[in-house]
């Protein structure tokens, strides 16, 4: 898998071709992309008063989004060169790893900013659609387009990028890609988190002030946190979520690369890439598809296009399986294992199909768990009628239950491409190209996606600008609450590429240890051995650890928010009676500072907890504190989204005139769940994905330098290691604590004094 | 460690007499207990209208432990015949393990029995000592002796138990221990799960409509709920929380006398009795030390006694480690490992210090995280200020926050017991010896927590009767808030025993395995194999899915508490005047009814889940499983014990007057952060620590039979063995959201139309 075995995989002239025909269809989505961006843009804008609240947002969203990549710029700087430091087999190999570690982190960045620069033009004109005639058709599609840009440039880019590593580097592809893989991932997880306490610090200290505080509607153009609001939908749910996906898929193709010539030899490197090359075309047929027939609602319509694009991709993979692979392994060229007995052609088709399989369950799961019209959600919005805490109680049930089943699916889908071969290796390729079938469905995933947060502004917009008619409003709110859903179903399936890819990652973690030590015994974690079982239980602490500090974050930074808006209002009494314009620009600048500053203590937790536990316990126990954090973090992350996407919906229930309606005792106990999900699915919980990658990677890229530091003997450098690596963690814990005390100790006494 | 090993360590006459002391200690122990109970039972009772409430509460609890031990004793017969078809070495061992399970199963149960009972006499002689002259001083020393009583009766008969069993059976004892240990742990898992659902039940049913509805204040006796209230607390607090303690003892013991021989000889299978023996010296101690200096809080008497009972521990464990045992490996009597460098007296000793510090460790870090006087519940407090949002999110901050440092810390401890030594059995063994030395606090530990429900039914008593004057009544609300921060302590501790004895007990699953598969190559459940970290997935879904039924239990059966209360004051109009008396024992039945029934899921999941996961994906994948389970197991535990505790002193600090005090806005949303603390922190935190062992001891019992078949080619069997494993787990819970929806469906109807 690693270096030693890929050299002589050297590409044929024809393997070549095949590799440049997967890039010029990863250029061809690229160019989808671009028709498609131009139909939303040439989309009618709606009035001026409309376009002045859409252009604050814009220039909200680009001046967050410029702060950060200057924060990200000296982060990322940092890491080329420490990855530059780590040992590697040729020269070339660490120089390919750093520049691509460069590049994925680009790419990441690049498909987050161009989500959000989309979202903040798209916005405006589903507001505008909505209200000319046939609006919901008009609006639905725009949205739904805006999104096929972002998908069609995920796996554009992504596939891309993987192609291009492989035609360049091909015995070496592997090490190269894991910078690449951990470029994507690193830059994901900060604007996720970023964005994520942005967008929700934002709302939460909105709803506080306005809802709850003022008693004046969401979305009020005199509360002066709303604008930031609606920046945060942009750079978190569209910013962050596209970067998301693109580590996501870059990711999964990395352990697929990886895994692929050791167990398939010059094949394996290919068919992971033909795999979303199809899935690139099925994507531009899902997008195209996607037409809400006339009276239907938006999520039947996007999953009918999801199911329909899915099994083109079942059908075209299985074909492509059993054409292209032979069907036996020692018509494998450059195979390592030409004497397993088995049907490569077979395994292939039948991992793929368990990806796909897996993508089809997960969209419905999350749908029933999250959707207005299925139980748990009625069950959440009943619970309303006896007070808050049972709403609490509640959404939580579901949230641990759609947990639950979640991870029993994706550890099926596991276990089952593990048994398509005894061969540990061909059983780890098995389960990366069921994450390649996973990613077939990414393009239409991330469409889907993209209407959330395209519909949520829209909305805000209408409601803003007053210009909106009531028909058209009532069109917005529905396309918000498809959204809501459509939002928890891609963070299921993001999560289940984490597992996927991490589990396959494993067999490189391994592939890593045997190398550096140059022992012929099979390296163990064995989880019944305390070291490693201390492992998973500290792996298993630092998820919860993660949530607790996004959860805090979002906590402090609303604070600020509250307190800022509240200034306004007590200072400028004149904002209240609509005389005066608030100050959005400054809740905006609060948000970008807190948030930018708030995700360096969770970032640093992910890239120097698995620094620390590997150079301090050693391999074994590293071993088991990624496997704690994959389950637990599965759980987990699933968990929050769930459990948040069900109160948001439960809330809308109620708003649509269920259990006492808008400003009943029953709305107020939703609206109090919503709140506390807010952070839960919006900032903890998607972050949790990448967090689980980059320390996979983290581990993958140390391991050998462990090993060489245990054969050597150097155990007090080793351990000087881990305790600089615990230093930086504990010190970032403690300046982020400090900081919460002094917001949480000036604004309530300042209040008092107001 | 098995059987084979253990056969030719038979006892000498002098080690014998070691034994036999051991065993008079522990009789001793029930002897001062007795004497305390005579002090207890002798204070004065009160007025006639407090002993009238005190009668009703004791007629409910004692109805329902009959009722209970009618419905354990049914599945304990059970379990007692599969226990008996399971593999054994020879007929003596299968007879004594499955009479021993009875025994634990029988003390488990006698235990909490008894916790329940005392308390339900001990709570009225509270109440009326607070209205006393020097009522503080009295009322303290009462409830601290109650908790004596009980504390004296886990330790005594857990020691007397264990000593019992390596008298009789020495050579066979670590497979007799095990089905002890499994009939104490099975008991002790039900009596927590369904007490936990009764106490909760009636807890938020009766303040849901009392409080929130009606705005009747805590313990008023219009509300038909309150007597139920007071009764939860005996039968889940006192009675649930006995057997759990009782449990954590004699599963800590088993799993340090079953590594004992194998890794010290016959002093190891000595020594893991004298530690608890001088534990029960120094819970004597520190129980009658324990005395409130004037003005003191009573939080400051208990942690003193309890530090300088653990110090004398600590002094005397050394002092016996290096008197008993030899200073090297060679001079252990029957030592398999002669050979070994090291010195056996001062691992032992160390081993023992660390488990004790452990204890002070999470004592005080409890302390911190749920103490009315420390910053974290403090902040919680100050986020009511900004509503019931505010209040969740910082509780569950908290509740996060602790769980990892407490992770940490108990990871910590493992880490280091497992350093002690470079040989895996004595490692195993330092682990199990650190169990042994947190057990030394079990005597303390149990009077802490015994205090919290006796002060809390105290004042339930003294509010309902009214007789209690103004000065009694406060420093019983002082006594209560004191117990809330114990209560959380006991769950810390009891979670670390859990840790510590299933990581030991990891030892006694990897030599059944060896035993059964008489191979010479070690068992290795590789965590980077994919099937054992499926099993890590499951096993930590298992903990969710287990949180989430407990809560959805307490949830549905507050719902019918809600309705039989609103029934009750709709066909009753004169309870609310006062004029008539509500029908407490109707409340009483449909929470023994409703939390009889609810206990079963949770149960049968616990018990067949990993049968399923062993036959069906095999031993790895169960090692898996148990590692995933114990790593979010301990999380969970923690962090629903103390972001439950944190809310609820959160309460005590704004009805103490901070925040705006009673009746404000905060206050209204600390009720609701206390509300749903209530089913995290007493009936799904709590109930976690037995389910761990339940886990873990299933798993031991059954491996050998999984190896069998898996030898023996019997893949069908064993298929189907699985398949009937999850056929009850699912049809359990598809009854249990069958019921959840019929009973949410019907109340609402009704009260809709009253």
């Amino acid at each position: 898998m690693s270096g030693q075995h890929l050299a002589e995989a050297a590409l044929s002239g024809g393997d070549r071709s095949v590799v440049a025909v997967v890039a010029v269809v990863a250029l061809a989505a690229l160019a989808v992309g671009y028709v498609l961006l131009r139909e939303v843009l040439a989309a009618g804008q709606g009035t001026a008063k409309m376009q002045d609240i859409a252009k604050a947002v814009q220039e909200g969203a680009a001046a967050y989004l410029k702060r950060q990549r200057n924060t990200l710029t000296i982060f990322g700087v940092l890491v080329f060169l420490l990855l530059f430091a780590l040992p590697a087999d040729t020269v070339s190999e660490r120089i390919g790893r750093s520049i691509f570690f460069l590049a994925g982190a680009v790419f990441s960045f690049a498909i987050g900013y161009l989500g959000m620069w989309l979202s903040t033009q798209a916005n405006l004109r589903v507001a505008a659609a909505a209200n000319d005639e046939g609006g919901r058709e008009k609006a639905t599609r725009i949205a739904f387009r805006t999104g096929g840009v972002v998908g069609m440039a995920t796996v554009g880019l992504g596939l891309f990028g993987a192609a291009l590593v492989v035609l360049v580097y091909a015995g070496e592809a592997p090490k190269v890609l894991e910078g690449f893989g951990f470029g994507a991932a690193l830059i994901a997880m900060f604007m996720r988190v970023g964005g994520g306490i942005f967008t929700k610090a934002a709302d939460v200290g909105a709803d506080l002030v306005g809802k709850v505080e003022q008693g004046i509607p969401e979305d009020d153009p005199r509360n002066a946190a709303t604008i930031a609001d609606n920046v945060g939908d942009n750079v978190g749910d569209c910013a962050g979520m596209a970067a998301d996906l693109f580590e996501s898929y870059a990711v999964t193709l990395v352990a697929a690369l990886i895994l692929g010539s050791a167990a398939f030899g010059t094949q394996g490197l290919l068919f992971p890439l033909i795999v979303p090359a199809i899935g690139v075309i099925t994507a531009v047929i899902g997008v195209f598809i996607t037409k809400a027939r006339p009276g239907e609602n938006g999520l039947s319509a996007i999953n009918r296009s999801f199911y329909i694009s899915a099994l083109i991709s079942l059908v075209l993979c299985t074909v492509a399986a059993f054409t292209f692979l032979p069907t036996s392994f020692a018509g494998l060229e450059g195979a390592k294992n030409a004497a397993l007995t088995g049907n490569p052609g077979l395994i292939a088709a039948v991992a793929v199909i368990i990806g796909i399989v897996l993508a089809g369950i997960i969209l419905w799961l999350t749908g029933y768990y999250t959707g207005t019209e299925h139980k748990p959600v009625k069950h959440v919005g009943e619970t309303s009628e006896t007070g808050a805490a049972t709403v609490i109680l509640s959404g939580i049930s579901v949230g641990f239950e759609s947990a639950v089943y979640t991870a029993i699916v994706i550890g099926g889908a596991v276990y089952g491409a593990f048994l398509l071969s005894g061969d540990v290796t061909v059983a780890l390729f098995a389960i990366a190209l069921a994450g390649c079938g996973l990613l077939t469905t990414v393009g239409v995933i991330v469409a889907m996606d993209t209407f959330g947060p395209v519909s949520d502004n829209a909305q805000g917009i209408a409601e803003m600008s007053g210009d909106v008619s009531e028909e058209g409003a009532k069109i917005l709110t529905e396309l918000d609450a498809v959204g809501n859903t459509t939002k928890a179903i891609t963070k299921g399936i993001a999560i289940a590429t984490a597992v996927l890819a991490a589990t396959a990652l494993f067999g490189s973690y391994s592939e890593a240890i045997r190398d550096a030590g140059n022992t012929a015994v099979d390296f163990a974690a064995n989880i019944v051995s305390p070291n490693t079982l201390v492992g998973v239980l500290i792996g298993a602490a630092v998820v919860f650890m993660f949530s607790g500090l996004a959860v805090n974050a979002v906590s402090r930074a609303a604070g600020a928010v509250v307190y800022e808006v509240r200034r306004q209002f007590h200072d400028n009494p004149g904002i209240m009676d609509g005389s005066v314009r608030p100050e959005y620009g400054r809740v905006v600048d609060i948000c970008t500072r807190d948030s930018l500053r708030e995700l360096m203590t969770p970032g640093l937790l992910a890239v120097f907890a698995p620094i620390a536990v590997g150079f301090g316990l050693g391999v074994e126990a590293l071993a088991g504190y990624l496997g704690g954090a994959i389950a637990t973090g599965t759980l987990m992350a699933v968990f929050l989204a769930n459990s948040g996407g069900a109160w948001d919906n439960a809330k809308k229930l109620v708003e649509d005139g269920n259990h006492g309606g808008k400003g009943s005792d029953a709305h107020e106990a939703t609206v109090i769940g919503d709140t506390v999900g807010d952070p839960f699915k919006d900032t903890a919980g998607p972050a949790i994905n990448p967090l689980i990658k980059v320390m996979n990677l983290v581990s993958v890229l140390i391991a050998p330098a462990i090993v060489t530091f245990i054969i050597d003997g150097d155990t007090a450098l080793r351990i000087v290691i881990a305790l600089v690596a615990v230093a930086i963690v504990a010190a970032a814990v403690i300046v982020s604590k400090r900081r919460g005390s002094a917001i949480a100790d000036s604004p309530a006494e300042q209040v008092n004094s107001a």
